[in-house]
């Protein structure tokens, strides 16, 4: 039987390139990880693909799943729902693989409660000054508009000592690096391998 | 002023290979550790350097050590005292850098005991049955001294539940970049950087 495999999410602020830093994440060599597809009632854009992008869904097929506790997490956004399919997660852990979900910071919030042993990667913006004068340079909105966000902003960064790693999104290389690092080195972590051991022991 | 340092300690089974892994560890590149060396009332042989192999000291020197409550750890092993200076450790973590201790799996137990946020890594043999073959094979001992021997291990791999880690010992580049990985993700550890976040957060 093949060892369970760990859950990895990574999740931060919005703006801080979680998309980015997955993308390259699973493009670089030898990642052994499944990336979760989200799920999504939303309209399907030229050039997505069902399976790959996200699985497409009506809204009462979404609702359905979500009243069966069929998903792991989910959020509503502009009228539409996207969240995070439990069978497929929990399937490919049992297969013996790493999964690995890009979720916002209120999703993965939600994993925690029901995954507590899932590993929480927060994204961080090389410092929050950055990050202010991204979200304040971002367009034409009033300040109102940006003082709403910079708050919601706050609140996530306050969000981290509920996460098990910070990496600092400075260059998408470096990160990268030192999620793999993440990766690589809870699978050395005891509890991760006690099991193994205590067979071998009783062996001897 | 400077970040602390963070403490790593490599132990695991006699005849394990943790020599061979620290060495080759510091040998790789741009390693930014600083390896804590040890302190002995064991003659100083041919080639060996003062404050490089080891701190040679005296028994009466050592034992002064010892009272003044300034080795963090410290045995006797076939008359001689083998032992981890305190003042060392304290001020290269204070000044920043991390340090590394490679030592017994009793004296790991003892740091323990004093700086439970160590990172304690246990190598471990690729297998228990090469490692019990490797005790058996050693030489001409009667079959006493090779329980005896047995016994010991096997009390020293039960000792992993108290590591954080454990690294396998299969190949020494892998083992190598499995510690690195471990001081890379240690320091993205939510309560090793948490701090400088909330600084910024009061700044925002």
């Amino acid at each position: 039987m093949p060892e369970k495999g760990l859950l990895f999410i990574l999740s931060g602020p919005s703006g801080v390139g979680k998309g980015t830093v997955r993308k390259a994440l699973f493009e670089s060599e030898g990642i052994g990880l499944k990336y979760s597809v989200s799920m999504t009632t939303r309209h399907q854009r030229k050039g997505e693909v069902e399976g790959v992008d996200y699985f497409f869904r009506t809204k009462e097929e979404f609702e359905a799943l979500i009243a069966q506790g069929k998903m792991l997490e989910y959020a509503e956004y502009v009228g539409n729902y996207y969240g995070t399919p439990l069978d497929y997660v929990k399937k490919t852990l049992a297969d013996g693989y790493d999964v690995f979900l890009e979720i916002e910071v209120q999703g993965a919030m939600k994993v925690k409660e029901k995954v507590p042993e899932g590993i929480f990667i927060f994204l961080t913006p090389p410092d929050l000054k950055e990050l202010k004068s991204r979200i304040v340079g971002r367009g034409t909105d009033d300040l109102s508009v940006i003082e709403e966000r910079m708050k919601v902003s706050q609140q996530e960064i306050e969000m981290m000592s509920h996460y098990d790693y910070a990496v600092v999104n400075d260059q998408i290389d470096s990160a990268v690096s030192k999620i793999r690092c993440i990766i690589e080195s809870e699978h050395c972590r005891i509890a991760n391998v006690l099991g193994s051991y205590e067979e071998m022991i009783k062996e001897w």
